[in-house]
């Protein structure tokens, strides 16, 4: 096993993977990732696109990668095993699965392309116009969420219900960083854009027991975009769009700072509806 | 090789697969199906969510797809492997790759879950209030695309571009059905979550070389709710949020006319930035 020492980023210790026996990667969930129940899903989608980033014969940058959540990752050592389906003249396509011990808990697949900076370019939709994070205080995650610690969450709309009248519009919105800070780079802006509480507890008020089922990111910003936004804040937003029979969806996009749309990212969550106590009183 | 009768829906064809050896099921592409260079990539995922759909082991409804196109698929036979990867209490997690010959041409993930009729509910995002179908005419689609000859097609918003001027919004709101009318059911669902023109050709004014790399849809209908729309209309809608260095993503959402959000649908899609003719005139 491997120390790493006290400067090292909880997230770079999240996504750091050994080369094991025939193209897998070994890594293991670290404590200030944990979620509720297991790690982070978020942390899961970073080690998952390392994966694939760590391979010698990867090209390009990411440009879509899609989780499954198969079944509950625990605590400890996981193995990740990355797989070059086909390289087209511009892109790659990747799957991968995460396992721990024989079990599957995760699969993934992945898109990798090369960008012609030469080819017309253009944002549609707007940023939300919004107080910038220095008026704005931020806000704690709730105590038995260890890996929203890690994130400096400053809610312009939606913040994290506690026991709340239920809302019509379950949208947040806010600028989030890594805290301690951390270069954004495409396993955190994956992580990220896995950051958002369940839509779910926006519409019943109150925490609900959800979990993700399926993400999917697209990565609009490349690598110099990443290093101009630096550890500066990414404006976040989220709203779900349809709740229905204990399955529900939401849309997301990350922005930078200065307006562009670093990431869009979709996912669907199941969700039941007892009430759960997130007060940190277990 | 079968033949069809001629009742039967040239998409009923177009997913028609017989079980081979080792799990693989066997399809084919139908002419009335063809993009203007291979398969409509939206029958691709109809095959490929019917594939799991028919497998003995399957349980539950689909939840989500995501479907990634890999390489070019040629017109004629192609095999589909669909994995079983596990089996939650109330959910399966699947893969699945479509093959021609030895080459993998498409890779697929879904999520296929129970409904829980007794767990709260509700709509969130309002569906666009448009003139019902019967007031609009339809719009023939451009000579050059096969597949659109079998959509009942009529554009509220952004109709398929001829040699515009380049728009600011790359919105299209349409109804749509099936023509020859056709049940929906989760594989028309599919394709029809695929049935948007790249968005780029509005933006630009004009078709460009563009093809979707990988579509997620997620589904909110049961299939009681699917059985209620029948062959009727759905409106679509469609627009791009960023278009960077020739991949954009778009986000979709199709509704019944009774005003439920059946699926929402996301997509990455690379371009190119020449003029091509979908005039006819080869």
């Amino acid at each position: 096993m491997t120390h790493w020492p006290a400067t090292i980023h909880p997230l770079d210790t999240a996504i750091a993977l050994e080369s094991a026996d025939s193209g897998l990667m070994r890594g293991r969930t670290v404590a200030e990732y944990n979620n509720m129940v297991g790690p982070f899903g978020g942390a899961t989608a970073a080690a998952l696109l390392r994966s694939i980033e760590m391979r010698p014969d990867r090209f390009g940058e990411p440009i879509a990668l899609t989780v499954n959540f198969v079944a509950p990752i625990g605590y400890g050592e996981f193995q990740i095993a990355p797989t070059l389906v086909h390289t087209n003249r511009t892109n790659q396509h990747w799957t991968a699965a995460l396992s721990q011990g024989q079990n599957v808990k995760a699969t993934a697949t992945a898109v990798f392309g090369v960008r012609r900076s030469d080819v017309w370019s253009a944002g549609e939709v707007l940023q939300p116009r919004v107080a910038p994070p220095e008026e704005l205080s931020r806000t704690p995650g709730p105590e038995g969420v260890a890996f929203l610690q890690n994130y400096d969450m400053r809610f312009i709309a939606g913040p994290f219900p506690g026991n709340d009248q239920p809302k019509l519009d379950s949208t947040s919105t806010l600028w989030v960083r890594h805290e301690p800070r951390r270069q954004l780079d495409f396993p955190a802006l994956a992580a990220l854009a896995d950051v958002f509480y369940p839509r779910v507890f926006a519409r019943r008020g109150h925490p609900v027991p959800a979990g993700t089922i399926s993400i999917t990111t697209y990565f609009h910003a490349d690598g110099n975009e990443l290093a101009d936004t630096g550890s500066d804040f990414v404006l976040a937003t989220a709203q779900g769009q349809r709740f229905a029979a204990g399955y529900f969806d939401h849309t997301a996009n990350l922005w930078s700072r200065s307006g562009k749309l670093l990431a869009a990212s979709n996912q669907v969550v199941y969700y039941k509806d007892s009430f759960i106590d997130l007060s940190g009183q277990r």
